[in-house]
């Protein structure tokens, strides 16, 4: 079975855009591929690196978000990237291949440079997470890597460090390739991005009434201004988490009364409410289970991370031995 | 007892520059200090990441000659940088923590890619050496580095990421301070500074009749085309070697013959020849017994890291808990 990999920072709480974004999708690749999915604490650390509690907080809410989507630790490996050493040794190495001009020219870069502009993100670090990240890729011999359009680059990066390696020293690694998923819009509740810097996310475990009361204050198209006014469903914020949440029929029908002001956005607000509860509740059932069961989510990483660390450990001897770092 | 710290790089076989500059100062350094050497392997790769099968060949060489000029395993602690995987963690957390602004300024950096042109150094290992460094350095928290002055940059660099460490996560690595060690003028045989990459040195490993020739054709002052005109000592390559192989009688003897050219070159390098092959009889003989035992050394090598890794893992565990990545 080809074999996928993929990480997640943990820098907070899972919210729906995680779900949607990339959770559902982890979880509906277990059925044809061989995964490896891992908490990314380093990289997590090139932002974090001022206050690093923030991490520690939230790996095991996020490894129980992971086991509630239904990530299956019989079959995908889930591990926390700090505890595969194997990691931060193949991290340095590839720095020494890897030309400066490759890093300042990537376009994520920049970009996140100017997203997390509160932070300090003038590092060596912050500057070498592609490095990183093609470590955490290539020491898997991944063949596959879920992504964004915009990580295209940052993939990018990892094949050509590859075939880097693989010119200098002889083939040792396969290059990834991109599983190209396509992120649906997940608005916040203020109409933005949801994200937690944005402060606009609905959370995996806020509790129902949190949830009822997220949505009642959720934007709505701003031309609504009245209950008699037609609304735009396609500008509408609640509308876009209807598409995730509502039946096709449901749908349809909201469409069209919100285009003849058939409807108002407090009804419409329930509805999706209704729904999105619904379509949560079995997964916050398991998340409350794992939730009590902390110490067996634990041995899951433990033993996720033994079964990593034999694979990476493996490759880093053909690493050494390629270079001749094996004396 | 307080701990010293020091690195060389298996990049080539070990020569008089070597010798004095560097080890014999670490072999005295035993007599006061827990003392600690390694193989900077890694190191090496930043300049010879495209034909690192030197130095594989390079290491065993090398710590022969260590050994042959009297490192002693039982009071120093003898390991291979590469064998104690704790420093490419560290180097990783560093990586985080350390402004690019304080790597692209290191005055150090500039020269190093002036002096070694030929090679292609605009790697992100290369400008993260000093982060390595001081990985190095503090996972033993070493209280001394000995440094010639032009590397007290480099020295600096590790204390400000120290001083940086404990202001974000409280008080963990010592700064390590200088132990200043003046590096004697050593001049390969064309009088320029003694170096592999000028082709110019003479190798500990060279046999006697190798080092008789090489100082046959040693340059001497400029000014001394004849027999008869008189010479400048302080100028001239060969009496910068009789100064640290020769008697301080004989030196003044021929400084005095050498100014109303009472003695010609031919004979002052015999003179030299002769005293230096005394000098370094029984290093050659100490070294071909260790060539001999091979497995010995390497035992010695496995010993040392084995204790390196038991110290660094230590303060590694400090590290984590003191960042919070110790779930």
């Amino acid at each position: 079975m080809e074999r996928v990999l993929s990480g997640m920072r943990p820098t907070g709480k899972t919210h729906l855009g995680h779900l949607h974004g990339v959770l559902r999708n982890w979880r509906d690749l277990q059925d044809r591929y061989e995964c490896f999915y891992f908490v990314a604490d380093w990289h997590a650390l090139t932002s974090e690196y001022k206050e690093p509690e923030v991490i520690k907080e939230s790996i095991s809410e996020m490894v129980i978000d992971w086991l509630a989507v239904g990530l299956d630790p019989e079959r995908s490996t889930l591990f926390i990237q700090s505890w595969v050493k194997e990691h931060a040794e193949l991290h340095l190495l590839f720095s020494m291949i890897t030309p400066l001009g490759w890093l300042e020219r990537n376009p994520t870069y920049k970009e996140q440079q100017e997203e997390l502009k509160g932070k300090d993100l003038g590092t060596y670090g912050f500057l070498g997470y592609p490095v990183l990240q093609a470590a955490d890729i290539l020491i898997y011999k991944a063949q596959y890597v879920p992504v964004g359009k915009d990580q295209l680059p940052h993939l990018e990066l990892t094949r050509e460090i590859a075939r880097r390696f693989n010119y200098l020293y002889g083939e040792v690694f396969p290059e990834p390739q991109a599983l190209l998923t396509e992120a649906p819009h997940i608005p916040g509740i203020d109409g933005k991005k949801m994200s937690k810097s944005y402060n606009n996310a609905i959370y995996l475990s806020d509790p129902p009434e949190v949830i009822a009361q997220k949505i009642s204050v959720m934007f709505t198209d701003p031309q609504r201004g009245r209950r008699t006014d037609p609304g735009r469903p396609e500008l509408c914020p609640v509308f876009a988490l209807h598409r995730l949440h509502s039946s096709q029929e449901k749908q349809r029908e909201i469409e069209v009364e919100c285009r003849r002001a058939g409807i108002g956005c407090v009804d419409c607000k329930r509805v999706l409410t209704e729904n999105l509860l619904r379509d949560m509740a079995p997964l916050q059932q398991r998340r409350a289970d794992f939730a009590q069961r902390l110490r067996d989510v634990r041995e899951i990483l433990q033993e996720g991370s033994r079964r990593a660390r034999e694979i990476a450990s493996r490759t880093m001897e053909e690493v050494r031995r390629a270079m001749s770092v094996d004396w």
